[in-house]
């Protein structure tokens, strides 16, 4: 017997279907909010209207250099404003931006540009030389080797003669090619809505980079899932302190198209100032940053400060686990942070540590604990769990048997660029493998634990690092901590820490200050978790600003076995 | 050659792809907020965990009865939780949802039934003997007809005896079928979220009903819309003045999921009364309703306002263009109205008219003439015009030709339910057709100036009824107004005003009172616009609280041709 499907027997057409992009979200702030700043960058200022004419002539241009469909185009810039019309000229040429981590060096930077055929780069003038040098040793390294264009940005806070002296190197002025290209161009949106939109290497601190590739309907969905997760409405003015090449800055370029907000840039001279009088000075109502920064807001100087602020400023942290201590710090000078957690994979933050009215009771110490959790899924993840990997059963949840964060639905990548293997990894069993380990609490909020690799094994126990990080973190004395695992011939491995000191702390009898961090930490863990070695110095990032957890493991072998005698 | 699409070259799979519905919604709120409140109607309420467990339990309910795939419900209910449910719980069972007009008479729903081959008739027990009469003369029209399962929805607020003598006439009662189903029911997403979710019938102010068919996908992308659009952000107190049954609430139900809010039940006795109440009560932050409503809240006893409201509270009103003078009184009464507009062709509101910070400084009569304008698109509805039917030009942003609105994206419905003839008219040329006569402004807005089949031709110009019902509700003694074409031998046609008036005004001299409103009218608009006859009465009403033009067009005509000697 047929079933009558009349009511699901209604075709797609023009009318009543098209693709999913964020480039929907441009081409209506335009419209409704023409003469509203779009962006802002010290004296410079555009409105909507008119960086939706840029992005079109963006296009425009890309096109007429028949620079489109499955091309790649990079990117390496700060947070200036031609990075953020790059994330629509790009994607309406059909093309797909590769936003390059500005700290990687010329030979990182050449793998990336060749691992995707790069068909143009975009670079601020800053940034010129080690783009150049990349595409030397690009092009000294393969035979198909196909110079892109080369687009170079002026910034006004840059050497003019600079950017004179790029153009004379063979480099295009952003400005010129934007003007060859049409402010009417008749962009269309993608075919499909799992055309790729963006292309984003992990900073591997784990193994080498692997390029996470972005769909229209994954941007569209999580930039809007990452205003309503956070509360952000129409109009909100938004601070560039986290770099867009970091996961397209949280898809939050997206976010502020289709809000009609304003974006404030900034190159990220000295920060903790220039976030508080940004506040001052454009009414900053969001921004993002990675604990390491929020730290630095935290420990700004007294002339560094702008205090009380005149509104609550709301700031998303993700990237690592921000200690309590942290966000008690920051709840105390008026910002409200909310945490996030998620990983390129995930483009971006996918997670979220909502905060419950009830908390608001507790003292703030709790409330910070509980918002220090990776919490619960955002709106567009439609699958977060805590499993085994092996068994792929979720674990209880009990605050305490650690499993794998796994992740499905539109807000996973598409996959890896050219690396089979790695996606059959990732995607195995029909869930995206974060490689994280957490435990799930009683309230389903999930909580990391460590990375996998950065678990300690000491006596045939699990150690998180990073509860220990946590409490050290909450020594009035330490900037930041990581601690690795140490071998110890008793033990196996024992919990060695990295810290750096405040500024203001006298670090002439460091065996006095060790032996007050092990006796803080004594009193704030289980005696097995106490570090049997602390070593004082600066700690090694990656570029995206994470702490390089495998070189301090090498570092910590290098220092030999911890003897049994010892501590 | 072949083009290298590495980059496009990575398929879906069960980790990075899944179809958008609402019922992520529900099911992320009950892991979130189990606790909140989702529901409170009278001394009844539930929890986010309850609700989730009931609508799997119906699920499972339905299921157990063999209702699934592309099977309809009907539900025929006021705004009451077990309607709130449905809006979940039918379409985690596969099937669509039917939400019928409560106001309809059985013939009316009879042919509703029949015509979506209902597989069952969830009603609540006010309207159970009019379900009970619709489907005697469904049986008896029609040869193949099948009883569809018989539910009723027992309430408090009814009495409880009713209850038991429709049971008694072999219906199943609500909750003893909820008892059936298994609260851990696992539900799955559609295998393609093209799939129906819901089907609303026109109330045909112009025609007989259509069968309007909507998707999981549009109504997952409308509700977030609805919610970024207005401003809503998590944990909203949302009441529930607007029926669900007109257009599934303009998506509303599964907005409060999604914001994981509170929904605060009615069902609409003394209205403004209580909408006053249960601000006080619940603390409401936002509210839709019929401009209709809205006149009422305005126009309420001094016994039943609360003032000063303890909140501003937003109100989102639709369905037909608001008085600019009644949002100017709204204001001023604490309440922030925004205009919306929409079909249930498009999921309810697809356009808003975006307030702008420059009108704040306005006069309060210029902000509210603005605001009652039709607006922008939202942003889940792709494209939005005004344009010539004939040749599909878009009309200047003069404000002053008028075009036919047209709307496409992903907030047009699928199409008609077998209706192969109204798909093809509506979406002629790739563009759904309103059939509702605006124009566009300088500032991109667009405005209604009427209905196509609502204008009057007056010596060959076009009169819109809506500008002259707007200036017919400023008068300081009208309640309602509606503007018709009445035959006229000298200019063909000329406005004829059906008026209501306010409770507290003599409608003694109505001679006098007509002269008083003419000459309000000549002061207001031009010369032949200004009505040749005025008439006063009770407006008759579609069942969804619209004017019915048709009969008034019919009264109008009746009255027989205005003779050249007349005023």
């Amino acid at each position: 017997m047929v079933v009558e499907r009349d009511i699901d027997d209604l075709p797609k057409n023009d009318a009543n279907h098209t693709a999913l992009t964020p480039l929907w979200f441009l081409e209506r702030a335009a419209l409704v909010h023409p003469t509203r700043r779009s962006i802002v960058h010290g004296s410079r200022h555009y409105t909507w209207l008119q960086t939706y004419q840029r992005c079109r002539r963006f296009a425009s241009a890309l096109s007429n250099h028949s620079i489109g469909l499955a091309n790649t185009v990079a990117v390496i810039a700060p947070n200036i404003p031609a990075f953020y019309e790059a994330h629509f000229g790009i994607s309406m040429a059909g093309a797909v931006l590769n936003a390059v981590n500005i700290r990687l060096n010329a030979p990182a930077i050449a793998f990336l540009l060749a691992h995707s055929s790069t068909a143009a780069v975009i670079v601020d003038q800053e940034f010129f030389s080690v783009a150049e040098e990349s595409l030397k040793i690009w092009s000294e390294n393969s035979k198909t080797f196909k110079p892109p264009i080369l687009i170079v940005i002026g910034d006004e806070n840059c050497h003019p003669k600079v950017l004179k002296n790029c153009v004379s190197r063979g480099a295009v002025e952003y400005e010129t090619f934007l003007e060859g290209g049409d402010p009417e161009f008749k962009w269309k949106p993608p075919q499909d809505e799992w055309q790729s939109i963006a292309l984003g290497y992990t900073s591997g601190t784990t193994a080498s980079p692997k390029g996470v590739v972005l769909h229209h309907r994954g941007a569209y969905l999580m930039s809007l899932s990452a205003a309503l997760n956070w509360g952000m409405s129409e109009g909100a003015v938004y601070l560039w302190t986290l770099p867009m090449f970091h996961c397209n800055g949280w898809c939050y370029p997206w976010t502020l198209a289709a809000l009609c907000g304003t974006n404030i840039c900034m190159r990220q001279v000295n920060l903790s100032k220039a976030v508080y009088a940004a506040i001052a000075k454009y009414k900053v109502t969001h921004f993002c940053a990675a604990p390491v920064v929020l730290n630095s807001i935290v420990n700004a100087s007294s002339e560094e400060v702008i205090l009380p602020l005149p509104h609550v400023v709301e700031v998303n942290t993700a990237g690592a686990a921000p200690p309590p201590s942290m966000i008690a710090e920051m709840s105390e000078k008026g910002f409200r942070v909310t945490h996030t957690y998620g990983l390129s994979e995930t483009y971006g933050p996918s997670t979220i540590c909502a905060r419950k009215p009830e908390w608001e009771s507790l003292p703030i110490e709790k409330q910070a604990r509980l918002s220090a959790r990776q919490g619960v899924r955002y709106i567009a993840l439609e699958g977060l769990e805590v499993m085994n990997p092996k068994t792929m059963e979720p674990v209880p949840a009990d605050g305490g048997t650690v499993g794998e964060i796994m992740m499905r639905g539109n807000a996973v990548m598409k996959g890896y660029l050219k690396n089979p293997r790695a996606n059959k990894e990732a995607f195995a069993n029909g869930w995206f493998h974060s490689g994280d380990l957490a435990v799930k609490h009683k309230d389903g909020y999930i909580e990391i634990k460590d990375r996998s690799k950065d678990i300690i094994i000491s006596g045939g126990e699990n150690i998180s690092s990073v509860e220990i990080e946590h409490v050290l973190f909450s020594h009035p004395a330490i900037l930041e901590a990581a601690v690795v695992a140490r071998p110890d011939e008793k033990w196996g491995e024992s919990p060695c820490a990295f810290v750096t000191l405040k500024g203001d702390v006298d670090g002439g009898n460091e065996q006095r200050l060790v032996e007050d961090i092990v006796k803080f930490c004594r009193s704030h863990m289980p005696a097995y978790w106490v570090p049997k070695s602390v070593v004082f110095g600066p700690l090694p990032k990656t570029a995206t600003g994470k702490t390089q957890k495998p070189l301090l493991r090498a570092k910590a072998k290098e220092m030999g076995p911890l003897r049994k005698s010892k501590l």
